[in-house]
């Protein structure tokens, strides 16, 4: 476990606390609990895996309900596949905390990942609160981040600081991450919180824009996971009015603040993919619309082939063109494609560029990080994923998990 | 190279040759010739990859304008992404052949199979042209059953008999692949042919039909290649009026045979899928059209997270069970849906089935071959796709080749 940069902001009005629950892990905390201070607004984003786990639906009808005081989040255990009893066990967890802090069980949101397909320990995690609730802290992040990874390597911590009517606001968000990561709505699990204090249907539209450019812009493996969830909270303690103006710099500073440290989560979970050597940028550009452009991106994206010409270091740019040519595009001119490795161009007129000498494409492809640039010659539209190679490392972790 | 059973039936009116052309490997044959009798029939199907490669276009126009004579087949470089260089290659091969053999060029149709993005090397196929004619054998199937391989590990060779108006027919065939394999029209190459004489237009649909249930219902990596193609000839040489009407048993024994031998060599692609230790059958059943079957299988199989389970003989069922939720069916009701391994229920109403042991699920897994069947509970259609697992070997194959 290396934690590059664990610089953060505490976030006023929130406090957190970890323990080592024995749910999958030992020797490690393997779950966390954050507690809001009363008043605050959150506004989340659920998978849209139609296995849901059991939690997901928990937190969303909780979330419908009312306000949240607390999140506990389990790592190890995901509580999906695991029908009826799944949700039962989802609810324990929920009236067990609630009744020691003298809360209303749906005032507590739900989280898990891990296994799919066991039941949760629900008795393990029942012992573990008394201590979570003794140890809330505001400068727990560090620990919290890292007591909610699974195969991930590194906790992923981000800070971000906006100006509101003159008052300098904190944003501080966690991410979970590394395989089963394509995320249909918001990433494996992501939680943000602000002091500032946020009108909740603007909270709401801040999160859904910022995960639309961010945790939904990601693809390890192409499998979209059924617990993925993205919360964002604001307690308000910074003091001064909520912000409700859609138009004013305020929301503005907000969402930047909010769509950039999602951006930086999305990319901390790419770069700790299941058993990525490379972080690849896929820009898709001149299509007719997003969803030609997404498909594009997606085919490449998920190809094994590039993917391992990807880990291989090796400029094979047929396998881009062959991704390029299946995406399925109704009356692609294939005349018109240009791609690009980085700032070489490859493929033009059909085929490789008149100047295009293995030597330059090499060189692009030996480096950590990789552009891949497409134009398609059929509109304006552009879009942009965060990919990664596909190693051997890839196929042990994922032959070995479990086992 | 393991060719576990090279029996097979010599095809009346045809002739085959092969020869090394040095065109990438040393050592060993990488051309192939296919010579029909006049008056021989040949349907044909081709990949709907956009960046359709030079020989398929080539091939396409010449089949357009007159029956061919003449096969002729390279392995190690496949002339895609090549541009309109790539076209004048491929006519100056079919060219060259036509020249020395006294016919049409369009008597021609040119296929090759290899590294995307190279410049077919047509002076060393026009030198081995004379040899290929000088050899030409009605048994040197085997040997073009080997010179068309790439990654391949094993030769691919079919035959069936079957009755026409009392007549024993012959129908023999043979197919390379391994890797780029999720054949959109037909596999990446694959070449049969009966004596029997049959009306065109009824070939053609006969091979529509065969490939269908056979090589477009299997994949190893999701990657549509550029050169797919699959043709049927027929010389005719058995005697007897060509098979002309679709409800005669002729037809029928004709169709099976056809289907009979696609399948088997489907199977034999997937067999000898990149790095493949196992045989996999997707089985979707009670889905409401042909589509979504489709989609829930194509989901399962393309999932990195199934497939590294798959090859770790690990009953990870949860990760089955997210990938049918992330199929994008609308409105799946996951309490209906049922999912087996083998013969043994993992998941009903929406969870692990009650009576599931991970001892059945292991015992299922540890075979070579696993049956995963999925019940939707949504309509009366069934869909079949034959996949395989992943591998380290994968990931070695694809990330050394071209290196």
């Amino acid at each position: 476990m290396s934690d590059s940069a664990l610089m953060f902001d505490p976030v006023p009005g929130l406090r957190l606390a970890t323990a080592a629950a024995g749910i999958r892990y030992t020797h490690r905390d393997d779950l966390a609990l954050f507690e809001f201070v009363d008043g605050t607004q959150c506004a989340a984003v659920f998978t849209r895996n139609a296995f849901r786990a059991a939690p997901v639906m928990v937190a969303e009808r909780h979330l419908a309900a009312r306000a949240p005081r607390f999140l506990l989040i389990n790592a190890g255990n995901a509580n999906a596949g695991t029908g009826t009893r799944g949700l039962a066990d989802a609810e324990a967890a929920c009236a067990a905390l609630a009744e020691l802090a003298g809360e209303d069980p749906r005032a507590v949101l739900p989280f898990s990942t891990g296994v799919i397909g066991e039941p949760l320990p629900v008795a393990r995690i029942r012992a573990a609160l008394p201590g979570l609730l003794a140890g809330l802290d505001e400068r727990a992040w560090p620990a919290a981040a890292r007591a909610i990874l699974t195969t991930d390597t590194r906790a992923k911590l981000v800070s971000r600081r906006f100006q509101v009517a003159g008052r300098t606001a904190a944003l501080t968000g966690i991410a979970k991450g590394s395989g089963m990561i394509r995320p249909d709505m918001a990433t494996m699990l992501a939680f943000l919180a602000t002091d500032a204090a946020v009108e909740p249907s603007l909270l709401r539209r801040c999160l859904a824009e910022a995960v639309d450019r961010s945790f939904n812009a990601i693809t390890v493996d192409g499998d979209t996971s059924t617990n993925d969830a993205c919360v964002l909270a604001a307690t308000g303690r910074l003091g001064g009015p909520a912000i409700a103006d859609p138009g004013s710099a305020d929301y503005r500073a907000l969402a930047d603040a909010v769509t950039e440290v999602c951006e930086a989560l999305a990319e901390a979970i790419i770069r700790d993919g299941e058993g990525a050597t490379k972080l690849v940028t896929l820009v898709i550009e001149e299509a007719a619309d997003q969803d030609e452009a997404r498909r594009v991106a997606d085919a490449i994206a998920h190809s094994p082939l590039v993917k391992t010409a990807l880990f291989a270091s090796d400029p094979n740019w047929g396998r881009i063109l062959a991704a390029v040519g299946r995406a399925g595009l109704s009356g692609l001119a294939i005349a018109a494609v240009r791609i690009w490795l980085g700032e070489v161009l490859i493929v033009t007129d059909g085929g490789r560029a008149p100047d295009y000498t293995e030597e330059a494409g090499r060189a692009v492809m030996a480096a950590p990080e990789i552009l891949i640039r497409v134009a398609l010659g059929r509109g304006r539209v552009t879009t942009r994923v965060l990919t990664c190679d596909l190693s051997y490392d890839y196929v042990r972790i994922n032959a070995e998990y479990r086992s």
